[in-house]
């Protein structure tokens, strides 16, 4: 199949039928959101897999009681960096010097200039700058998840800071900015199923200039 | 190639030959952005497709002299909804009614409810959201160019404004968010080709519950 085959299959499941992927999907899909791009290769989000059932049970009316929080088998919850600071901006750095067998300083005036732009900024700035990096690994997340047939839904509605509080993200220096719960369509009573994909035309969509 | 493969293929290419990228690749490209899922389906986006040498050329400055500006064969510049207006919530909405051919004002609520939300926040919060929504297709648009063998460079790197001014996106009710250079790489002069993709470890990316 082709991606653009996956992007017709996938919808936003309603229903779920609470059968479990198996982990070498989960897998798959994950390392999608890893090899994907990020500005200055900085990765400033994590992503927190959830299956046990007692917390997605918590998890669900912080979510307005959506369905498939508990009735996927898998919950990601993509969390992005609460701020730049020089610790996280330089890790990455190092780490590429290293693997790819580069002098040892070889990126700072690089580096040493990207964290004077985001130290320019407030914290939220620097937050909101990380949390968009995420919708990125969102978009490779689904078109895995798609490619491994596997069901997935892209949620905002929910309430990030009780989401923050209840799994403790500010001891990771990271909040909550999008949930993917994984799992596979109950195609007998989702009846966004059969729906039309709707999209704007490509005449509007599109701006040749 | 299966996706994984598609995206250890590509890399944020600095240096591209000059190729010209063929249309149907193109509209390939574009077409997993606009199948992209997007907040309440409201596609709050629109990309804009430049080939022209000159107007690529007047854009290069505002983009830091990045050299991919003009050695790719086409500019894809995302620009997202400066603001949710009623008209822009509403309309999805009544071509789903329309597509799906649903009864008129069968989304009311959900989309009252959205709009009502939209208008309790400030107009850059609206842009904000927006501009989160293009990242998703930023994903799509960079797996599907891998798929099609297709290299493309994710930017952030312009002054916004003046991207914003030279296209006259005010008049479009657009605001500038990334541009994706589409061309090939120029593999014996862009030393980035062989570097090891460098990734932050999947035991501290992902954090299982």
């Amino acid at each position: 199949m082709s991606l653009l085959q996956d992007l017709s299959w996938r919808y936003a499941t309603k229903k779920m039928n609470g059968q479990v992927v198996p982990e070498d999907k989960v897998d798959y899909i994950l390392e999608a959101a890893r090899l994907g791009p990020t500005s200055s290769g900085i990765q400033p989000f994590r992503i927190l897999v959830i299956k046990d059932a007692a917390l997605k049970a918590k998890i669900q009316p912080i979510a307005y009681n959506q369905e498939q929080i508990t009735s996927a088998s898998h919950l990601l919850v993509f969390a992005a960096f609460d701020e730049y600071t020089k610790e996280r901006v330089d890790a990455p750095f190092a780490q590429q010097e290293q693997e790819r067998g580069l002098p040892a300083g070889f990126a700072d005036e690089y580096k040493n200039n990207l964290f004077k732009s985001y130290s320019s900024q407030t914290k939220d700035q620097n937050f909101q700058h990380a949390a968009r990096q995420a919708y990125i690994a969102l978009g490779l997340v689904l078109a895995a998840a798609a490619e491994q047939k596997v069901d997935a839904t892209p949620m905002e509605g929910f309430v990030n800071a009780d989401l923050d509080q209840l799994l403790e993200l500010d001891k990771l220096g990271l909040k909550s900015v999008l949930i993917v719960p994984l799992g596979y369509r109950d195609a007998e009573n989702d009846w966004y199923v059969n729906f039309k994909k709707v999209r704007t035309s490509k005449d509007e969509f599109i701006i040749n200039l």
